[in-house]
């Protein structure tokens, strides 16, 4: 449908997706208020978090900023249609290899009803179908932020273009059809990544589990390693790219190093536990498994013999989302880096710049520990898809298999 | 495993193969004999077809050409650490997209021995785990060339890299088990390919149906209608890429082109079916189905008013194999290859050319309908993953959230 659209098209009905946005502020925070109403008395009686509380809230500032993402995504480079190879096959006879739209998305996400104009304006500009469900708790602000922006896609594209879903139900019927939708994109909570997963055949592009390791090498420099844990650790303990495990190697034990940085965990405000040689050798409380995302200030430690004992740990109990090593060796950090088989591996980093829009991917689509399609941070690059376009004279393959005509396979780009 | 050798040593492994395939001839083809005995008494009473048999054989010549295609596999342009994009994040911080193996691949195939060291190596050569399993009715051959191959890896690699599966059971709970295997090619029958992929949750690489059509517009050049018909039709019917259906302008009915056609096709053997329009104006027996893949020397034949009936009518029948337009107006193949959502779209060429090999792939690995990670014809790039690497200075994100810092997004390649 919208792949019928041309580029400047697309970027027009942004344009008037980000003004009905901002347009529509009268109704979508009316029913914003009645959602947070509702929500501010569950929350009272113990049923919801007040943190789940706090991601509900719009108002006409928020209304604002998300408009100027939809400009944001507006403004980016065309996706559909990219050139990613061209060859000549044979004199005339020329292939392309394009992106094109990957097809109907079905987003699944928790709350935080400023997802829906951020991916239904991703969709948008990749030319792709789109099925929304959003928590029943954000229900009526969702409800009302669809209408205003399908509507602003008419009359050139009908407002089914963007769909809503509203139940439960509706969601484990649309599982099933691998035939109708190409991609699920969950966001929320790991047990909802986990059971998307789990009941379905489509492809899923997220992540249940962030479980990041930093390791600190004996040729690390204390201060880098001081500064990445912390950091790594406490900018946003909440955050899938949040450290949950430091791994020291047992020299800095010896040398006093691993206690200094243990401090200044603590210092942050950091509970730690131990792996059985931590607890052991650093009297920490034991941890009750290394797989374990606390996603607070809290944090297990272990202590590893060195370089292949880290990798093999991360290994054995990571998620392969994204995990760093802290180092002034050279010969440490390309051996973690050619071997630690995550998503991400960063030598001096925080895992924190794990994050579509640190490396600078533009808007977000999410992260991905699939090892398929897309993997890591992931831009607007994974909705699409690609196909190969041939363009020829007549051409036949019968005088190559004969032998009169030969292939050239010259790359042109 | 593989990961952690260099190119040079994943090369020196593939010449190794090469020679071991060579220098077991004699037990592999001594194991041949034996599944073709099996297999013709099969043939005689009626339980295996000429063309199964056909495929089982093996002899000294085609043992000489499978490792010369292991040792152009070895020469193709390393796979792995390709680094596709390269980002200054901000000073000093430097991100790389770059190419890492898949994980462990599980490969189904029927008859074809010959499939065993073509997989092997393009595992090798990217770094992947492999798990084979063979159809029972080349059992003992397949198994005597995994022993050639996986002795020649040893001691470097362990034999377990590539594993052999050997009965159905097995395979049922290998599917289950998206833990353990990253992707599963299956290499046969179209009701193989689907009954994989309606039982497993694994990401399928391949194709079920391949029904392609060829559509000749009113603007097409009879010369090149005829060729690119016949071509796509007779070359070789059992392909996938082979055309099913004929779709022709209602104008070519009108002026006796569709006549001369379709005479060119019975000329060369081809039994004609029609749609409905088709059977009633040009007098052919009606077609049960229009989503049918004849695999033999037949085709669907149906007249549509112009190329958006064309494109709706691949649309709704097809199956986003290979497609193709044969016409001289810019506009019609324009509109065409925008609007065909298949994986190969073509404009005045057979749809035989739809090929890894006649792409200019190197080897191929097989050919997907999918829409996630890998499109049409798949050469190696579909059995490696990416990874991103950050290299800093010990840099955290808190200063760049603080504003201190600044992100560059400087693209460096």
């Amino acid at each position: 449908m919208l792949q019928g659209l041309s580029s400047a098209e697309r970027v027009a009905l942004l344009h008037r997706m980000a003004d009905a946005l901002v347009a529509a502020a009268g109704p979508i925070l009316a029913a914003n208020a009645a959602d947070l109403a509702d929500a501010r008395a569950a929350e009272a009686r113990g049923e919801m978090s007040a943190a789940l509380v706090a991601r509900l809230v719009l108002d006409e500032k928020k209304l604002e900023k998300l408009a100027d993402g939809i400009r944001a995504v507006a403004a980016q480079e065309e996706p559909l249609g990219r050139v990613l190879s061209e060859t000549e096959l044979a004199p005339g006879l020329v292939l392309r290899k394009e992106t094109a739209p990957l097809g109907v998305i079905l987003v699944i996400f928790e709350s935080r009803p400023d997802a829906v104009p951020q991916i239904a304006s991703l969709a948008v500009r990749s030319g792709n179908g789109l099925l929304l469900k959003g928590g029943k708790e954000a229900a009526r602000t969702v409800r009302a932020i669809w209408e205003a922006l399908t509507r602003a896609l008419e009359p050139e594209v009908p407002a089914s273009l963007i769909g809503l879903v509203e139940s439960r139900e509706e969601v484990s019927s649309l599982l099933v059809h691998a035939d109708l939708i190409d991609l699920v994109i969950p966001r929320g909570s790991n047990a909802l990544v986990r059971s998307i997963q789990e009941n379905t055949r489509i492809p899923v592009l997220g992540h249940a589990d962030g479980i990041c390791h930093v390791y600190v090498d004996e040729a690390a420099d204390p201060d880098k390693a001081r500064a990445i844990v912390i950091d790594a650790k406490t900018d946003y303990p909440a955050a899938c790219n949040a450290m949950e495990t430091l791994l020291v190697h047992r020299a800095l034990v010896d040398d006093g190093r691993a206690e200094a940085l243990l401090d200044a965990l603590r210092g942050a405000g950091v509970a730690l536990f131990g792996g059985p040689r931590a607890a052991a050798r650093l009297g920490l409380e034991e941890a009750a498994s290394f797989h374990h995302e606390y996603g607070d200030l809290a944090a297990t430690v272990e202590i590893v013999d060195g370089v292949d004992e880290a990798i093999d740990h991360i290994h054995r109990h990571g998620s392969a989302h994204t995990d760093a090593i802290v180092t002034e060796s050279a010969e440490a950090a390309r051996r973690f880096l050619a071997s630690v088989d995550s998503a991400c591996v960063f030598h001096n980093a925080s895992t924190r710049f794990a994050d579509g829009y640190r490396f600078g991917l533009g808007a977000e689509v999410g992260i991905s520990t699939s090892r398929i399609h897309a993997r890591g941070p992931v831009g607007v690059e994974g909705l699409v898809t690609t196909r190969f376009k041939l363009e020829g004279q007549g051409d036949t393959v019968r005088p190559f298999t004969e032998g009169s005509r030969s292939f050239t396979h010259k790359r042109l780009r």
